[in-house]
Parts: structure tokens; sequence; C-alpha cells
């Protein structure tokens, strides 16, 4: 056998063993997943030194490769992050089990029962970069909603998500789960990847979190159906009737909060009429906060600090202390730039007028639209989601923060006595 | 411009078109919406000679190309017909818009209000095959769901559908709504379909309905969100305690009411414990329907007239007077043989054990589950919904029959006052 042979029959021997933990997940009470998630936050405390020894090997191998503190920052863990990954665990235990519910109940003319129910999609793929806490995280939200995982994380990572992954197996054994509920994908590099978004029919759903290059990569080649996440061009519109303070302050904040999250602001558009108003304290706040402001000719003319923007600046997700903007003639002509540039997942609006918040909220077509909010507010723990696995941008499933009702499908069951179709 | 790049702007255009009508469509009011299907109905009535005089060119090519006679009857419209695809649209107008539907809604403890609503998707490709009358039911589904809908009919019948459709425009237009709501995808043969896949962006959801070769090649071509419908191979369990007539009449109507649709039944499994009392007059039941068994050989004992089953018939979706059938000694068998031969559509149980419909309902991971009912009624209109543009087999979004809120995607507003995030 090839080592390329090897590769995908291990990728789908996986695949199957999640299909059959799965297929035993879906029958298991909430008291059950949360005895084990339990079980899981206390392991990971309790092994907190043999996961941080590991840890370390993958920090210093990126510290040898000299990739960027940032990066080496998020990659790090400590007793502190632990014990994060650990009380996520334990807030994940205390959400309320989204299998079971009763969506729609009723009974038809001829006396059938109809009943559509949530139920466990059954084989999860959660692809993703960065920050090793995710591993946790995206494993109690699966075993919660009754999925079986299948967990690739970044390279850099490896050898951390390794040991996580093998705490959290021993964890869930122990509380009598099937074990491969939680799997690491076997094998190294994109091609074991590849085989994951081939499995349909093995896995349900494939999820990708991280950026851009690796969301597309998936979109296009999985034939196992996707929930796109993430890629945020936010704007923040500033109606001609808008409260000045309370747009500067909505501006800002959904700007420079946090500059590297997919909800932060990377655009704003101001009406012409409140320009004068507006831009002048708007622009000495963003300054002031550190971000540099990428603007048309009629946002340049109110400042010499205003870098001159191009069409790229409007397309761009910064994730940094930049932000483009433009004068507007209208409200219309500030939908057009939306439904021209916008990525799909949070724009806001900030105006006295109820009319013009009602005809933002329906006309752009955004996961989430904040009327005098700011963007940072699209979040499933802002949400009161408790927690989630990402921020979907595409309309079908999920749309917006994916917490555990979104990581589950629906099934009839239909009940009758006997009854027949004339 | 080569033919083939022309086929390509001109599928693009019309996608960007949609993408405009359905800008427009999602702000229009239900009474809009439903008046403008009123008219889509009377223009069917007032112009059906023109339509017939297009089908019979239809009709007449698929005779010259010797087709067979039921898919050319299939093909055939008459003054009922039309009459009936009228009718369908002004059950549609009745139906409840799910535009506006409040899924959600709260109040988060730091005031912002929170509300996740019904929305369109926007632009809806359908890709189907077989009756003219498709067209104008996926026409008014789409319009009265607030999406712009992109048809894709059989070569057979695009003579109809091109005079089905221009008649449905003009209503449109009439009505007030935006024309290119509803297009024909133009360009003939396999290329149009494909640049269709693949205008992610443009098309926000695909829906393939048809044979099981269509279904597949959009699945696995298509980088537009598809709605996989319809392959069935629906399984009738009897229980070792089922009632025996209740048994043989919920199995003969599974199979034999109609053998071409979905949701017939294709395989039934019998408990040992009862195979002895109810193999016997089930089998009688089925020849006398005149349906064909393909049996195991313990099936075959019972009876002659059995042919013997291979591996393909269990996994046949026959649509014809044919049915597989095995003697199972547990349900656990039963429900392994449904997992390992299942299209996931609609699987039924007939037994008098609460604990065996219990079990048979959680573990059989199929869109719907009948207990003591033929699995026939998995049908949009007995389950109360109106109408369907097809059953979906997919876990993501929508499983079962697509109704109008099935077409929807949703959003959320988040309203405040200047809230920012700490």
């Amino acid at each position: 056998m090839t080592q390329t042979d090897q590769i995908r029959t291990d990728v789908l021997a996986a695949a199957s063993r999640a299909r059959e933990a799965a297929a035993d997940l879906a029958t298991r009470t909430r008291e059950q997943k949360d005895h084990a998630l339990a079980a899981m936050a206390d392991a990971l405390i309790t092994r907190t030194a043999e996961i941080l020894d590991v840890n370390a090997r993958d920090v210093a191998a990126a510290e040898q490769a000299g990739l960027q503190a940032g990066f080496i920052d998020r990659l790090r863990l400590d007793e502190g992050r632990v014990a994060g990954m650990a009380g996520g665990l334990r807030d994940i235990a205390g959400l309320v089990d989204p299998v079971g519910e009763v969506l729609r109940g009723y009974t038809l003319p001829n006396g059938l029962e109809v009943r559509q129910i949530r139920v466990p999609f059954g084989v999860v793929g959660i692809i993703y970069e960065g920050r090793p806490n995710v591993t946790a995280d995206a494993a109690g939200l699966c075993l919660k909603s009754g999925n079986a995982v299948l967990l690739r994380g970044s390279s850099s990572a490896v050898v951390s998500n390794t040991a996580i992954v093998g705490v959290l197996r021993d964890a869930v054994r122990e509380a009598g789960l099937p074990v491969d509920a939680v799997q690491l994908v076997p094998g190294e590099g994109r091609e074991a990847v590849g085989h994951l978004m081939r499995a349909r029919g093995l896995v349900d759903v494939l999820i990708p979190r991280g950026g851009a290059g690796l969301i597309r990569s998936v979109v296009e080649d999985s034939t196992v159906p996707v929930i796109e996440t993430g890629v945020g061009n936010c704007h923040v519109y500033v109606d001609e009737s808008a409260e000045v303070d309370t747009a500067v302050d909505v501006l800002v904040n959904s700007k420079a909060r946090r500059v590297s999250v997919c909800n932060a602001a990377e655009t704003f558009l101001v009406h012409a009429d409140i320009a004068d108003e507006f831009l002048p304290r708007a622009l000495a706040a963003l300054r002031e906060a550190g971000v540099t402001v990428h603007g048309d000719k009629r946002v340049q003319s109110y400042d010499g600090a205003v870098v001159p923007a191009t069409e790229e600046d409007y397309d761009a997700e910064y994730l940094s202390y930049d932000i483009a903007a433009a004068v507007v003639d209208t409200m219309d002509d500030a939908l057009t730039h939306i439904r021209t540039h916008g990525s799909g997942h949070t724009d806001a609006i900030v105006t006295r007028s109820q009319s013009a918040a009602r005809r933002f909220a329906q006309l752009v077509d955004s996961a989430a639209v904040m009327v005098n909010a700011a963007t940072g507010f699209t979040d499933g723990g802002e949400f009161g989601f408790g927690a989630e696995i990402g921020i979907s941008t595409q309309k079908l499933h999920a749309r917006g923060p994916i917490g555990l009702p979104e990581l589950t499908s629906t099934k009839y069951v239909v009940t009758g006595e006997g009854h027949t179709r004339g």
C-alpha cells in the first residue's frame, strides 16, 4: 500500500469509527453527556502538567521556525488557559441539550401525529487554525449535541492537540461514552484533509474555521456539506439622522475593541448631510485609537492623515488597525456599497430614524444587522448561546453564530394506528 | 467570443438579474406576492391554447425520438393539467408567508433586543426532470418565499417550459413585481448547468429534483450550496409484536400505492418470531397487488414465487413492482440492515410495542420514521405544507419535505441604543 493509500484508508477508518460512535451517542441522555463533559474538564485539570509539557514542544518548534510572536502567543498554553478550556467544557455541560427538542408538532386531519424533532447530525468534521483551546471547545460542543467529531487543527499545534485529544478521549471512555466520539483526523498534511472533504456519506458536515484561504478551499473541494464561517468585511453606516456621540462610540468600538476578529468593522460609510459634523470627531477618535483611515476624496478632505482608499480597501478584511471610509449621498448608496463589497457577516446602522432602521435591517443581506449597536455583538457568547463554534456567513442551515442547536439536524417521526394512504 | 464563453456570460448575466430581482422581491409584502401568484394563475388559464400548442411540439419531438410512453404521458399537457398548474399557484397564494417570521426573540441582559427573522435565500436554482408542471410549482413556491428562481427543466420539455415561463413572467411584470424573479437558465446542454453550479455568490442554493444520476452530479460538482432531494430506498420493518392485518396493509400500501415515487417502500424486513404468521399473508397480498418479491433464503422458503435476492436488491430503489425482503432475528439486525442499505428517506415500523416504536424512531437515522403508518405519508401535501419542492434526504438545512419555510434563510436583527461591547 502506498503512503497515499494508507492516509486515505486511515482517514476513512477514523470516519467509520466516528459513525459507529455517533450511532451510540445519539441515544445517550443529557445526564450521560454532561457527566462526560465534567469528566473531560476534570481530566484537563488533573493532567495539566502533561499538556503543558508537550505544548512547550510545539512552541519551541514554532519559535525555531521563526513564526510571528502573536501566533506563538496564541499557540502557547499555561495553567490559566488549560483551566479556561476546562471551564468552557463545564459551561457547555450547563447548556440545554438541543437533542429531542420538538420543533413542530401537530396532528393531521387523518389522525397521524407529526413531530419534527432535533437530532444530532452524526459525524461533524472541524478544520481549524490557531489556538489549541478550540480543540476542547469543539469536542465539547459536538459531544453535547450528540455528534461524533473529527478534529483537524493546524500542523503547528499537532503535538498539543494530540495530547489534549488523548486526555479528552480517556475521560470519554471512563465516563462510559464511545471513545471514538472524539478523534483527531489521522495523517499529516493537506492530503488527509482532502480525504475528509470527500468522505460524503461518512461525514455529515464540515465546518472550516480559519482564514479566507482555508475556507475557500474547503468550500470548493468538499463533497461533504459545509457550513462556511467567518470572513467579515463588516460595515458601520452613519445615517443622516444619527446621534453623533453614539455614532462615534459605535464606530470606534466596532473597529478598535479587537481588530483581529471577524466581527470587527472594516469600513464605515457616512451620509453626506452629517459628514461635516461627524467626520472631524470620528477621524480624531479613530486616530486616538490608533486606527489608520483609508478614505475616498470626500473623507480625505476632512483630515490630512486619511490615506487614499482604493477599491481593494473596500473589499479588504484588514484584521488590523485600518478602516476604509466613504461619504455617501443617500442610504441607497450605502446599501449598494454594502451589497457590492460586504461579506454578509455583520453590518450596523446608527440612526435616530425608525424608518431608516427598518429599511436598513430589511435590505442589508447579512447574517446580522445591528441597529445602534457595535458590530462586535455578533458572537455566540453575547447572543446568550453560551458557546459557539464559529459564525456562519452562508445562508443554508445556520446563519450567524453556530451554537448547539445549529449543530443538529431534524427528523420527522409520524405515528399512526396502521394508517395507509388513499 | 466562443460559444462556451457566450453560454457562461449568459448564465451569469441571468443570475445577476435574478440577484437584482431578489433584492427587490425581499421587500415585497405578502399581498403583493399573492396578487402576482393569482395573476400567474389567471394568465395560465387565459393562455392555455398557446401553451398546449407549443407543448404539442415537445410531445411530437419526443415521439419521433422514440421515448417511452410513460415519459411522453408525463410530458403531455392538456386543459386539465394546465388548470391544475393554475390551481397549484392559487393554493400557494393561500399559504402563510414564511418571510418575516420571528424564530427567536429575546432581550439580552444589557438591553440589546435580538430577533432571528426568516428572510428569503435570494436566488434559488432548481434543476429538474420530467413534467412541465414543476415549472409553475417551483416558480410559485420561490416567488412566495421571496426568492428569485432560475429554472432548468429537461431538454425534452424546453419548448413547453419556455412558453410557461413566458406566460408567468408577463403576469409577474403586470403585477408590478420584478420580472427577473422568474427565469429559465439560458443555453442548452450540460454546460449551462455547469456554470449555474459554479455561480457561488450569485446563486444562494441549488435544488436538484430528479434521478439519482442528476442529483449525484450536482452534489459533486456544485460549489453553490445544494439541498439534495429524493433518492428513496424506504423500508418497512414488521416487528415481532406487530398486528398482522395492520402490517400487511401498511406494507402493501407502502409498496404498491404508487411505485414510481421516492416514498414507496423498496424493502421489507420481518422479525423471525412473526414470520410464520406474517409472511404467507404478506406474500399473497403482494402477489395480488402485482409485486415481485426478491427474498433471502428464509423468505423464499414460504413461497416458490419469491425470487432470490442479491445484495444489489437490498440497495435498489426499484421504482417498480418489485420489493426486496429478508427475515431478521432481532430489531437490532433490522436497524443494522437499514443503516447499511437505507438512503435516509423514510423507514417504517409496524409494532404494538411502545418501547420498540420509541427505539426504532430514535435509532433509524432517516428524514422520516413512520410508526404504524405507510411510507407514502412523507409528502409535503400530506404533512400539511400545502406544497413542496421535493423531499430532502440530507441533514443540512432541510430534512424531509421542502415547503415554504425550508426555502428561506434567517437573519439576526439586533437593536440597541448605542450599545458598545466592553
